[in-house]
């Protein structure tokens, strides 16, 4: 980032489509940091509490989205997809580079989409890492990018100005920028992000296989924490692993593997085998997040 | 529990075996509710730490827990199936009516070798449902048991005198006591507690197949929570995949079977499918631990 240029956020009107948990919590973060914050949502309690809450200027509609400077997608992939599909037929107008970003959790499908946009768009795709099991904008903090990292994949016609405007941004939010491209984010959090939340939902359904209301007593803060992610948004899940459906299914391909190796050590039952097996995961995890 | 007859707890000595995280725990949160904390371990360090952090008023060896009123197993599960063949062998002394508790967190072998115990013994199994990834005195806190829920599980020949000190300590330890066979124990944690220890171990793995530094930046708090359990104690979890194998083979089956259904919907690719699978797991996790 050139630091002698001046800033482009604190002069930017902001569109921020899709008031949920994550384009709420991005509009409240954002807050102090741009001129004006606009919100455009399908549902109008969204807008409500999106005004009650102080996260936006105004409501907005999506088709005046583009006489703003930064546009940020924010709705679940299938609707962020149909949207740059709107976008796209669009009359330019005034607007000539209109920066366009996106937060959605799979990046290879929208940013192809964002690729075929008309040029009058410069557009750069991000994915923030970070979220909750809740949905939905009455769940939004301002904190909730603070000190995560912030994925930006970039296309070949994203300019430097976007790319600019993309750090200030993060910055503002105090997140951490980190660049991929999107076929390799999407590679990783195949197994990183959409393997945890298949994890978490098998386990729920294995432990009501046992239909024994008794099993729930027991449950302590293991399982909690371990099932956490099969609370996450449905909608939101399915259109992340129909849209990353490859790397997802490769991902679950390894997981069975590792599962069967295991099982059959405990199988075996020799502790010195579940020991070199068990250590490494141990020491690799206990290392993590600290 | 006979509310008439005076409290047990108060005027006992009690002896802790075992000052780990579990047993120091313990002793912080009896401090102020029993006479005298006496507390017994292998390794000076955690018996010097016990001391510091006054969780214990003395150390004593081993052979001496059976002067006291109440002595508390903490120790990994192969431990304190070698303690209670040690404690069989002491002579019985004035001792009469010795009451036993455990914390091991699979009970059936416990409980058949409390079983074999001297008549002078009073035991009982329990199992406290908390914990933390993180083992040792030296993270031990007071409040660790606070608001869960501690399962008992009683012999035949558990005396009520037994019961109502180990509902004492419950109450003392602000935790909830629940009644279970060793056997349905077992079989409930299998799934509940040692299942979530394993899905979380083998995330590890598979996110190490990868063999990419880069994945660990990617991974948010879904990955971390979702692998927190395989930063578990190691010699802890092996001592209960070996005496617990039956009910984990069987959850662990179950488990597969859930996974490759969902993996199947998956590779199928159809939305209502997806969203018949995925939402009943969503609701049941979203109305737990509220």
């Amino acid at each position: 980032m050139d630091e002698s240029k001046p800033a482009l956020l604190p002069q930017s009107r902001v569109a921020i489509v899709g008031l949920g948990l994550m384009g709420g919590s991005l509009a409240l973060a954002l807050r102090g940091h741009c001129a004006q914050i606009l919100g455009s949502d399908t549902d109008p309690a969204a807008l409500t509490l999106a005004r009650e809450r102080h996260a936006i200027d105004a409501a907005i509609h999506f088709e005046d989205a583009v006489q703003c400077d930064l546009i940020i997608l924010a709705a679940p992939i299938q609707a962020i997809l149909e949207q740059i599909e709107r976008l796209s037929q669009l009359p330019a107008g005034d607007s000539q580079g209109l920066i366009l970003i996106d937060l959605g959790s799979t990046k290879t499908d929208i940013v192809a989409a964002m690729q075929a946009l008309p040029a009058h768009y410069d557009p750069i795709g991000g994915h923030p890492m970070c979220g909750k099991e809740k949905s939905g904008i009455v769940h939004a903090e301002a904190t909730l990018f603070k000190g995560n990292t912030f994925i930006l994949t970039p296309l070949a016609r994203t300019s430097r100005r976007a790319m600019r405007m993309a750090h200030e941004m993060i910055a503002a939010i105090d997140a951490t920028p980190h660049i991929l491209s999107a076929e390799r984010h999407d590679a990783l959090v195949a197994v990183t992000s959409h393997l945890p939340y298949l994890v978490a939902t098998v386990l729920m359904q294995t432990a009501h296989s046992l239909h024994d209301e008794e099993a729930w007593t027991v449950a302590a803060s293991g399982f909690r924490d371990t099932s956490r992610l099969a609370a996450s948004d449905v909608t939101m899940m399915i259109d992340v692993l129909l849209s990353n459906r490859a790397h997802i299914l490769d991902a679950l391909q390894r997981y069975r593997a590792e599962l069967d190796s295991l099982t059959q050590l405990i199988d075996s039952g020799d502790p010195s085998a579940l020991r070199a097996a068990l250590t490494p995961p141990h020491t690799r995890r206990a290392g993590l997040f600290v």
